[in-house]
């Protein structure tokens, strides 16, 4: 007989690993634990189920030609055995044994291995706040979790919806929820929405769009506490309460390592530590997918990164090691998108406060922009923002937003990441360029000249924040804006130091300007402004007083006074 | 004063390069001449033009917020000259002059520089055919050209258009001709569409596509002569007549350097020689965008890829340079994408043939899928192709087309390219994953799997078409169809030789397989042929006549019975 392979976990990493060792090695008797009553399904439809985009729930558990991946076809097809309601409670490494618990009748057995996988997935974070187990309060992790949540859905219909939490997985709620007819309160500690994946400064026109379809956001607020008899009927937080027939709550998932940590295996923060070959401290044990700590190939440290794409490039690599090769899987740069009410959002590698939490100097670029040439009709604005070291160029991670498209940036953008790419790598990246895809000099490749600039001393720019902290402490300066009179009138900036003189004229009307004052440029998306820039050092401004609005009056968060 | 710069010619490089080197070192001087009436214009976006997708062909001449980019938006903005229906017809190199002249009135003039910039751009290829100068036979290259094919959209509408060449221009094309009511004709010389583009593979599917929307092609023909009194009305191919009411040239471009041999300039097949720096062989005269050769980062070879985005590139190179920085371009990889009649047709690298041309050993994946999760009610399906070298693993090129989204994919594997990836490196690029967007494992991915899985030794596939061979030769081997009952009704291949077994009945029902012949196995796609033929090798079958179809029926171009 063959070598003996139980992997703990039957939802991604884990089929994976099985059906891949057996597919190198026909000889091993696999078979995979899972606790819950399906294997294999797609978690990450489940927004979708809710929606309604998806019409059975079980669709998420077959394969493309409708067949289902259920015990039955892991046998015949995969050769893989599967036992479902399966909980493995204890992992004797000594006697190399996995003792488990049949979640219906409770009953318990255990399992002899060579070689075992731990791929036991994380949990939602359910924090100790008082009234968190009443009835109405919901998570979405499982099939299961999405089943109650829609029904709940259908029975409180039309009424309020609490999400705690702004993170991927309660944006993604917002469209079942705003279109089941729910008044959705968004609820998050952070002062701004999807914390995790942003800088404040980008997720401001995101939290503006999803204030516009009617999204109530108490962003920096906590949750004090849930109340209601038996059912949840009021959130309570720091700053106010409010009604609730539905909870969700979306605060983040936790590395599930109980089982890892009791077997003496060593385990981080964030998650079952594991090597390069994804083994963990017991060299016949393997884990991979959201249990385990992952490696952030940016900062070279570990990093928390449960993610479905992911998980199953951990089980292909467990599966080629336990299947005797040598296979390696270097980490993640934390690549993440989500469609949020119609904005697409994007973002790999580090935020600029990811990036100075790490001590690292940077420089940024904020590029609001069509997504395609300006004269084709379907050309839509993106928020751009790119973050790299200051000195050597190294790009360090995207943010992209907006009603046009993200997915070839933030995707270009995170195989630069792979290769240790500069600013300089990202403009020689021959992108693909159409006007029914992409303008000429593509958003990720503007971003990457605006640091070049930069670094090159060509552009001295103040970010939204720094300006506005001007104006905060009264500071002398004067903002000239170059734009036309045309946009002037559909938009502006309410303060009394702007000077305005068409980009056109700035060369013929310097001379009004003063000599001895800041002048701060800036456009709609701040090109012209760089133009105007240039323009006045070329008349002989001080180029130590000449600067630039980063990103524009797009970009800028803070007041506007907007005429539609 | 400050350096004196000229530039010859207006479109793309050269204004780009005029207006960094005048933001760099304002002292400079600089003049452009262009013979045409205007200059900056976004030519790419004629064919949008054409279709009533931009109104105004003036749009393709003004900035995003309408300002027209005409000699006094030079002057005032960049401070720039510009001498328009100026053609330089002359350089003496000794004396550093340029000389012109006015294409309107005939007069003469000269130009003397400290450093050159030639950006001559491309004409479009007119082969001396008997007939090419009739009235009626169009190209596209210049807005006049636009304007006047236009014009004759309107006058012959509805009737007989023939497109010669099938490449990126005129595929475009398609859809302009067929909207405005025309029958649409293309006569290519090679055997399928977008030669320079696709594998005959690749290109299958898409001309079963355009065939779809009624465009007869006349693929593997020539164009012997073209007929009419005065204004051409029959275009007369080497295989048959096409009654013509108006014929579009698009059989390529050629870089225009004329001026810059006749100056004794290095000039090669593909262009003006430039060194990295793109200086020409002249120290004091740079040259770049359509009018040069440029290098192919794949194959370390001088390669023509005249693109409005690479001609962009090289501007700012051209401008640094002439600043007196030290920049340098390494070059492009050929990436190309457009939009035919609702495909999405992309590609970045080499194509098998190009890579086999070089004398490459490859190892290739052909994986047609769904472009999102199934359960996604709009997945569309993408073909998928990816080269590698087949000892390093290094990618050489990816082909995407279909109704599915392509951008992503082809951006990102040239990213790879410029990085020198192998398909290990694709495994590991973290690419964004969220189930409107793209699946778990994406299409690229995939196909990297399937690369690395052959390298691997773990699947032996055919191609189509060397299956076909086999066919056609009368070879004894046996088609394994393991797909549904139901997918057979819907389509099945019309050989006699073809045996079905469902997948999850082939452990079960293998031993009724013959043991002596080979067994090509196949799904829709050949995923379920993969797990179908290590099916077999696990059941003790012959490893070495055991295979798989590359890519299933989905990407079989050949006799297909197909019930809707």
């Amino acid at each position: 007989m063959g070598r003996k392979i139980v992997v703990i976990g039957g939802v991604a990493c884990g089929p994976k690993a099985a059906c891949r060792v057996k597919r190198l090695d026909p000889s091993c008797e696999v078979t995979i634990l899972e606790r819950g009553e399906e294997i294999s399904y797609g978690a990450c439809g489940l927004p979708f189920y809710l929606e309604g985009e998806i019409d059975d729930v079980k669709e998420l558990t077959t394969t493309p030609v409708g067949v289902v991946r259920d015990v039955n076809f892991f046998k015949a097809v995969k050769g893989v055995d599967v036992q479902l309601n399966t909980e493995a409670i204890a992992i004797d490494r000594k006697a190399k044994e996995v003792r488990f618990r049949n979640v219906k009748d409770g009953s318990e057995g255990s399992i002899s291995y060579d070689k075992l996988v731990i791929a036991t997935g994380s949990s939602p974070v359910r924090p100790p706040i008082p009234g968190i187990d009443l009835d109405g309060i919901y998570c979405l992790k499982t099939l299961h979790d999405g089943v109650m949540l829609k029904k709940a859905m259908e029975e409180a219909k039309g009424k309020n919806a609490v999400i705690i939490g702004a993170g991927l997985i309660g944006m993604e709620c917002l469209e079942p929820l705003l279109k089941a007819g729910f008044t959705v309160h968004v609820v998050e500690k952070l002062p701004f929405v999807l914390p995790a994946l942003l800088d404040e400064e980008m997720a401001v026109p995101l939290m503006k769009h999803i204030q516009s379809k009617g999204v109530v956001l108490h962003v920096g607020d906590g949750v004090s506490s849930f109340e209601g008899e038996g059912r949840v009927a009021k959130v309570v937080t720091e700053k106010t309460e409010i009604e609730a027939d539905l909870v969700l709550l979306a605060i983040g998932f936790r590395p599930n390592t109980k089982l890892a940590e009791d077997a003496g295996l060593r385990v981080g923060r964030m998650g079952i530590v594991v090597d390069a070959h994804l083994r963990t401290s017991d060299p016949d044990i393997y884990a991979g997918g959201d249990c385990v700590q992952s490696y952030n190939i940016v900062t070279g440290k570990p990093m928390y990164a449960p993610m479905g794409s992911t998980a199953n490039k951990h089980g292909r690599i467990i599966g080629n090691n336990l299947a005797g090769w040598n296979s390696t899987f270097s980490g993640v740069c934390g690549t993440g998108v989500c469609n949020i009410l119609g904005f697409n959002v994007a973002r790999t590698g580090l935020t600029e406060r990811d990036a100075r939490g790490e001590g690292m100097e940077v420089l940024t670029s904020l590029c609001p922009a069509p997504d395609k040439p300006h004269y084709m009709k379907d050309a839509k604005l993106i928020h751009f923002k790119m973050v790299a070291e200051k000195y050597s160029g190294r790009i360090l991670g995207i943010q992209a937003l907006g009603p046009g498209e993200v997915l070839s940036r933030v995707d270009t953008a995170a195989a630069l990441l792979k290769a240790g790419g500069t600013v300089d790598d990202c403009f020689e990246t021959d992108m693909a360029y159409a006007p029914p895809y992409s303008p000429a000099i593509d958003n990720l490749i503007v971003a990457a000249n605006v640091i070049q600039n930069k670094r090159d001393g060509l552009i001295r720019a103040y970010s939204p924040k720094e300006v506005k902290e001007k104006l905060d402490k009264g500071e002398d300066f004067i903002f000239l804006d170059v734009r036309t009179p045309k946009e002037l009138e559909q938009m502006r900036l309410p303060y009394e130091n702007v000077v305005h003189i068409p980009l056109g004229m700035v060369r013929k009307k310097a001379s009004e300007l003063p000599r001895d004052k800041e002048i701060i440029c800036l456009c709609k998306i701040s090109l012209r402004g760089y133009e105007a820039a240039k323009i006045l050092e070329s008349e002989g401004f001080d180029r130590d007083k000449i600067w630039l609005l980063d990103g524009g009056l797009v970009a800028w968060p803070y007041e506007k006074i907007v005429n539609m």
